[in-house]
């Protein structure tokens, strides 16, 4: 499922699911939670190779084309964020994970569920912004659906986008390459989209002008993969921010992680935030920022490509791929000093895509 | 957009939409409301060549591979119901859009919004029941996501199925090649679906034992391309009914449609709720039947082969494509007596699939 649900190594399981449980919101965190009714209720009933590679999108072949398939469902609130809304996100956060797996991203589908009373005007928005941002990926949108349901039983307006894109021949890029050796490179500040939300929520308790990163990623990924055919992975740190996704891919590749806490750009209005509120930016959701783990030594080739696009101007080195501890993700806070670097655990964020 | 919204010669809009519209449950009905939003909403902004095909599926082409693909989000309430839930209507009601383009339905996508407090056995069964679908399909699925809204921000559960599949060299199978002189048949009884819902609502009045008709029809429609290479039109009646889907085929094939309503059949107990509510079963929507535009000289090998399977035992020819009146639906209901049968207008049965 999205959101690397899949890796299953890194999850811890205390308890299984009991006929009492219900759905809270932690099960929406991308984090731990997540994971666990993941694993436990969808991928048990569905279970089948491709589901179980645990990337962010599903590689498929059919009649020879080689094509990356992700799909996921938006619920933000509010609708209207500084830097963004839902339609944008919708389509952006579909076009970067169908681009993850090193695909060119070509068609999205579109499926809303509206709540009666929404005003027309607010879904028009949505869907004028949903086309300026498929006009930037160079992305069209070809099939739709739209239900209604009454007053009360949505929050204005979900959308859910599947994407559809074709990955490069001969060049194999997911969660379960990286390589001890390899260099982790990051495009950008973390922690933009999760506090522009909240500060659109009112949740800050002061005024900010800190914008969401949200934006369509598949251009940078392109400049990438041209500088370099030695990328073995790419991935969003979107819910459960860069902390929960390095963890995934620690545990999908089998390999440890090591960070440098100095290296890791953050927005100092992002910082400041994030310290009033008690929050670890690594954890803190992002929409436009991707980490890529690349070869030594293409690592400034690549580097320097993504630096000459727009979304990749801050592109940094943040930490490199190492053999062991298997499966963990180490920060590197002082000279000779380390912290291991957890998923998110429970739930922080809700309703941040 | 799925459920044929495209069809704009079919479609009456009698005033442009204003600032103060809102969304209201008739735009969700599949019938002239829907249609309307459509165009005018979704249409406007996102144009393209395939989204004018206006089929229930989008023909894709890419690196060669001919693919059919569609979405639909399912909100259906309740989420159980005689003879399915929402699990099986959303696997069958994908692969079903799917299928209708003459493909083979490969691969799902899911993705789920949960409400806060829904009984993870309530959504282990339905996911349970996705997956007998599939099975029975023949039709894995690849991807998806989980998202969770707070109490009250949406009704238990809705899920949205994306399908991809492989459309058949050299046929060519749409909702704008009907063509005078071509046979309708229809797979089986209509408007088993809506009544079954309502019953399992409480909204009959009485008991009734009538079931859901949701099923997979890609196995039907494989027996009949295999039986005739001159199948111009696939479509399954949901939302809207039979008249609104034969509206909506008229309209894109520029021809008219005559039926014989003695020749289509309706369940007895069909149409003793329909008699008793007010509803014409040609507007109940269904959720396994099709119906299918035929070249005359092959309709009855066609017919053969469909009540060789489990879902086509019933079919049967239940009218003709004429020349005139074009983009016109009619029925006979006796000798040298017709009628109009137009789109559905407003809103019938909400949340039906």
């Amino acid at each position: 499922m999205t959101d690397n649900p899949l890796n299953i190594e890194g999850a811890v399981c205390p308890v299984p699911l009991t006929h009492n449980e219900q759905i809270v919101m932690g099960h929406g965190s991308g984090g731990r939670m997540s994971h666990d009714l993941i694993r436990k209720t969808f991928l048990a009933a569905f279970d089948n190779s491709i589901l179980r590679t645990g990337d962010d999108a599903a590689p498929l072949e059919i009649d020879g084309a080689e094509l990356s398939v992700s799909v996921d469902a938006h619920v933000v609130t509010p609708l209207f964020f500084p830097g963004g809304d839902i339609g944008k996100l919708a389509v952006c956060g579909t076009v970067n994970d169908v681009a993850m797996l090193g695909a060119r991203p070509l068609y999205l589908t579109a499926a809303f569920i509206l709540e009666e009373g929404l005003p027309i005007e607010i879904l028009q928005r949505v869907v004028d912004s949903m086309k300026s941002a498929a006009d930037e990926a160079g992305v069209q949108i070809v099939a739709g659906d739209t239900k209604v349901v009454e007053r009360g039983k949505a929050d204005g307006l979900y959308v859910t986008t599947t994407g559809v894109g074709l990955r490069r021949a001969g060049q194999r890029v997911g969660g379960a390459e990286a390589k001890a050796g390899d260099v982790v490179i990051l495009s950008g500040t973390i922690g933009d989209h999760g506090i522009a939300v909240l500060g659109a929520r009112g949740e800050l308790g002061f005024t900010s002008d800190i914008q969401s990163d949200v934006a369509p990623l598949n251009h940078l990924i392109e400049a990438m993969l041209d500088a370099s055919p030695n990328i073995h992975v790419l991935r969003d740190p979107t819910r459960g921010g860069l902390a929960t996704t390095l963890n995934e891919i620690a545990a999908q590749s089998k390999c440890g992680i090591m960070l440098n806490e100095d290296a890791i750009p953050v927005h100092p209005a992002v910082n400041a935030a994030c310290e009033m509120l008690g929050f670890d930016p690594l954890y803190v959701a992002n929409e436009g920022k991707l980490v890529a783990m690349v070869a030594k030594e293409d690592a400034e080739r690549v580097l320097a490509a993504m630096r000459k696009t727009h979304y990749g101007e801050e592109a940094v080195i943040i930490g490199e791929v190492t053999a062991e501890p298997q499966s963990r993700v180490l920060l590197r806070i002082a000279i000779g000093t380390t912290r291991i670097v957890d998923m998110l655990a429970g739930e922080m964020l809700p309703r941040i895509c």
